[in-house]
């Protein structure tokens, strides 16, 4: 892996699509100033409602969302990964983010794997599975500064996924995700750091901005891990455009300190892809 | 799983073998006045340094120190994992927690699988593998009050160990453990809230208490987890015995409200034992 440098883009997403979309390049270019890799978060163009996945969703060939962003990543000549839109393909509709290389070109797609289904009583009641379908690819994409590992919000909560990326070579970990004020605090910071510890990688998360009249509210808090577990740039609630140095050597060094890849007892269990 | 109460011996563990036996016997007895299990730090009997493992390791047939703490789990009739000692079998030397039953009864161990090896420059240097042998079984037991899975300090690291011990039915993992000055701030608490949180299950930890002169200081800090990744009670750095209520139904609760298990992607990936 080589060093560079990422930004997140806490942005707020409301109800108007092309709003969001336009809010998404705006973040894209500015970001784009003073990043190589750009992340948005999961469902940027859409309030995140199941029974709204439907009307929002595009397909990944005609979609104006993808165009206007995809043209952004190229303008400004950064890797972005499109944190995820609802995309229709045939029949289903997936949680997909789409990432981009500095051309614009398309380079790999992840369909979140593990839909989010919660019922916490008086709390949170969320059914993904009531309108979307999963996904049944891990995704680990090529770029110039080394291997990238992409997934969506819930997808975190399953260790065996982070784990198979990192076999896969991936040193950065992205996760566009949306989670709320009854999971955030509890979870999104203690999952991104040992997700990020256990596996000796960067981690990376967007969330959406807060906003407290929408249906669901999201967590914010987009925030940076390093291979040690540690936070080193958090977010707020807010809209903000967050910018970590991811430093390879850091990678290496922790790697060698404390060999956890090395000493995994692969002659006593296997964690393997079945696909 | 029934509900029950734990203790944790959080004890200082010194250079004279006799008068460790004697205060692990003493903690034992204390503790079973309320609680159903008990608890011993890591390498109870014995300072954790590498070079004294062999002086101080017994074979488990004829061990003073088994018969002692067993002795004492069958007077107050309560279940013990009794941390772990230096146990010699032939040319070996195991990392080994013995587990017995209120009848005093040795009912499982377990060998340590992973063997401590860190080399962090200026802070943390300790290589178990000098003169240790690693463990090849994975440890789920049968109590009255449920299935419990015991692992050893370093095999806490190892997502695949946790979650191996989850799906053999275990909704207990107990972790005698000493993690040290460097990695005790960085990573005891996320690591037992995070393996409790992926694999809704309680989690204990028990570590020796701190001795500032000893050659490897130990961190203390022994904690509960509970099923949602919270920690119910965590100790300070003394000498104290750690008491927590074991609720079986907040197992249940947990996986009802957030279907983790349920929710794996049993059809994409394999996490399985080869032995």
């Amino acid at each position: 892996m080589n060093d560079f440098q990422i930004a997140l883009c806490q942005m707020k997403v409301g109800l108007d699509k092309t709003q969001n979309v336009k809010k998404a390049v705006k973040f894209i270019r500015k970001a784009g100033e003073k990043a190589d890799l750009v992340v948005l978060p999961e469902m940027f163009n859409c309030p995140y409602q199941t029974d709204q996945f439907p009307s929002y969703a595009e397909g990944a060939d005609e979609s104006p969302t993808l165009k206007a962003v995809s043209r952004a990543a190229r303008d400004t000549e950064v890797y972005l990964v499109a944190g995820s839109i609802p995309e229709r393909d045939q029949d289903h509709i997936y949680n997909t983010s789409f990432i981009y290389n500095p051309t614009g070109e398309l380079i790999g797609r992840h369909r979140k794997l593990h839909l989010f289904d919660i019922d916490v009583p008086g709390q949170i009641q969320f059914k993904e599975s009531e309108t979307l379908t999963p996904g049944d690819q891990v995704t680990v994409v090529d770029t110039d500064f080394g291997k990238l590992g992409v997934a969506i919000c819930y997808d975190i909560r399953f260790p065996e996924l982070a784990r198979l990326m990192t076999l896969q070579g991936a040193q950065l970990l992205v996760f566009p995700g949306a989670f709320n004020l009854t999971t955030g605090p509890a979870h999104w910071e203690i999952l991104s750091r040992t997700r990020a510890l256990d596996n000796q990688v960067y981690l990376a998360t967007c969330s959406p901005a807060r906003d407290e009249k929408a249906s669901y509210v999201a967590y914010g808090h987009s925030l940076v891990a390093d291979p040690w577990g540690e936070v080193i740039f958090q977010a707020g609630i807010g809209e903000e455009i967050l910018y970590a140095s991811i430093k390879a050597s850091r990678v290496d060094e922790i790697r060698q300190e404390l060999p956890l890849l090395k000493n995994r007892r692969r002659d006593l269990y296997t964690l393997d892809l079945k696909k």
